[in-house]
């Protein structure tokens, strides 16, 4: 170990896992040493306001000045966890202008400037570290990053927000509507105030962009990531994925297209069938799978938020680039070298269920199963039920291109026999 | 891309696993060269015999010199797959001696002499890489190794073992013996014709040895763990299991004391809750539960053995310790600091189920009870059945050290009014 040189970290953003990481710093301070090979010094600690106490956290080491802060020259590792563009964005690069290594959880930054900040860390040979960003705790980052580095990903498929997993997982068990839901998740603090980020599918869209560019070593955007979220969800679209067998899942679905050449990243909610791993994945847990050519399917599970696991990442994060640090070396940066096209969400092969109000009068069925072959839209099964005058058709196809699945539907709700779509779902994990 | 450097590879052994690995260092020559930033060269293959046709591997690379092959001078990463302890640590030294770092897949070797691999590997500034050891496919060495780094372990739990759990699996499922499952195990190539290293669990203690080393930062050796098979596991004990709402598991156990100063690591059959996940892993599938102080609880599955799955992981480090190799630097070695104390098994803290055939006459549970008390084992649940002036007793306690429960049992022999104790399992995941 070496005692003279101490690695001299600096935090910015000191909320839920900010704190946690300085307690932990100061905790596990010998544990820290050991495994980086030198005592690690908290060397400031930018916050907004400095009047509220801090346990643990000694009154000098804040400042609001977050700017300087990273500007000292001295300092080796910057832990970045504010969240959000801005002033994250400009704090990081200026951190490794001026020598720093950046450890992250900014999910939001990274799917919206990663290639920016990767170029910035580059060019001055520093470390851009970020497991916390998707997953909390769950190590998933490194794996594809380096585990699965001598194999081919053809697709990441999972639950990446705790929140909106809570939500659908209430109203599963409970009946409960969307709205009644939301509201038991707020009240429990498992969904901010204002909730748009998690339910409307930005945050797991954010981290399928990550998960996307890291599976296939190829630049994907936010803006790449078809995305859906959850609000539209129902209780009635609950009670038909029961009947099927399945419950719905909020999923973030990375995949390599058939021929290998492009990939497409989508979020939206899906049935999954219950005796899929995925659907016993309950409350605000996460659950990634892998698939890869050579190593077959893998899953990662865990807690996917809070203050605690989220540091954990953090810290696995610092061990590693304050390692780098003091040998002088650094980790793997960039990996876009494959280039592969991202295809629109048209691409995306996936399975549809569809409920439709119908006339209860022979020929509809076969209307409607005409319209499915015209655009080679293969059925899978057809639940007819009447009462009234009425009927509801429940159909689920096979796979087959988004663009074609949309097609149908629109040409279904031009039918006169079809007096409403009721509800369309996706069907994955089978 | 540095296409003026190769990286030079030698494998050892071209078996399932090496010949998967050649194959796919040839199909995924472009991925790799990428990744790794120099093209990979596979500068030769040691084998036990040369005659045999090798497809996709020019005859030429062939040698049954092992040993030269490793004293070439010129190799930058040698792959070990031959598996045992002997040749392989000689040829793993030598190839250190002579400027390679090491890949190797070999959990026997690694729990019988890490240390001393290690040691070789600092000594001449290499690299000592193996995720394909524990697990097959499943990251789980570098998850602990670096993931967690920042963070303390508690408890490592899990299936490491697949034929065993084959063998499990089917006896829970088709109610067969533990004779006739492991004959249809060995049928579909699940068990091998000797299966004495998975059924006695050796294996899976080769693998605790090895994962509680790297969650402690502790030497633990292959003698450290104990370790009990599963050749005495019966259908009836898998009857008693399901009675209770469990089945049995051959399970990996790695835990630090509650008191922090030590740890036990151990291999054994085991009751599990239906509801506990490792519950659902089938067939020769492996799972791990890896519990940390702020990471919480976390979950990695996944094919544990195979030619594919383990060669995926074998490349992933060829990534890495390629990289390393190209920049003259070096991954993490080995991290032993805490020393914690190796605790005998009796130390373990577990549960135990109890299965006893007493005389069905009066005053007979008091007698039992009465020993548990003097033992302070509390019990949870007594479940008594008689007939026929017999009775059975099932009897399953509260967590106590596993020497007290050990101390139970010799006195519950020697009662007279117990007949047999038919039966002893842990029963753990509660």
């Amino acid at each position: 170990m070496n005692t003279e040189r101490k690695l001299k970290v600096a935090l910015l953003g000191c909320g839920s896992v900010g704190s946690e990481v300085a307690r932990i710093m100061t905790t596990h301070a010998d544990d820290l040493a050991a495994r980086i090979g030198a005592p690690v010094e908290l060397v400031g600690v930018a916050v907004r306001r400095t009047g509220r106490p801090r346990p643990g956290i000694p009154g000098d080491l804040l400042t609001t000045d977050a700017t300087a802060l990273v500007k000292r020259g001295d300092i080796d590792v910057v832990i970045e966890v504010i969240g959000g563009v801005e002033p994250a964005r400009g704090l990081i690069t200026t951190a490794f202008e001026h020598g720093a290594s950046v450890v992250t959880a900014n999910k939001a930054l990274l799917a919206e400037d990663g290639p920016a900040l990767y170029a910035a860390a580059e060019q001055h040979g520093a470390d851009l570290y970020y497991e916390a960003a998707v997953a909390g705790a769950i190590p998933l980052v490194r794996p594809l990053r380096e585990s699965l580095a001598g194999d081919r990903v053809n697709r990441v498929l999972g639950i990446v927000n705790g929140t909106t997993n809570f939500i659908l997982d209430k109203m599963d068990t409970s009946g409960a509507g969307y709205a009644e839901a939301l509201e038991e998740a707020t009240a429990l603090g498992y969904a901010e105030a204002d909730p748009t980020a998690d339910v409307e599918g930005f945050d797991a869209a954010a981290k399928a962009a990550i998960l996307a560019g890291l599976a296939f070593h190829t630049r994907v955007r936010l803006d790449d990531v078809h995305r859906e979220g959850i609000t539209e969800v129902s209780a009635s679209d609950m009670a038909s994925a029961r009947e099927m067998g399945c419950t719905v899942k909020l999923l973030a679905i990375c995949e390599r297209s058939a021929d290998g050449t492009s990939v497409t990243a989508r979020v939206h909610p899906a049935m999954i069938p219950l005796a899929h791993p995925l659907a016993s994945v309950h409350g605000a847990y996460n659950a990634v799978f892998v698939e890869a050519t050579a190593a077959g399917q893998l899953m990662f599970y865990g807690p996917g938020a809070g203050g605690s696991p989220t540091a954990s990442a953090v810290l696995g994060d610092l061990v590693a680039v304050g390692r780098h640090k003091l040998n002088g070396t650094r980790g793997p940066g960039e990996s876009a070298y494959a280039q592969l096209q991202v295809a629109p969400m048209g691409d995306a092969v996936t399975r549809y269920h569809i409920s439709l109000d119908v006339a209860d009068k022979p020929g509809v069925l076969a209307q409607v199963a005409t319209i499915f072959a015209g655009h080679d839209v293969s059925i899978d099964t057809v639940r007819q039920q009447g009462k009234d005058g009425e009927a509801s058709l429940v159909v689920v196809t096979h796979r087959a291109p988004d663009s074609a699945l949309r097609a149908v539907v629109g040409e279904l709700r031009k039918l006169d026999t079809v007096r409403d779509v009721a509800s369309i779902m996706r069907v994955e994990g089978e």
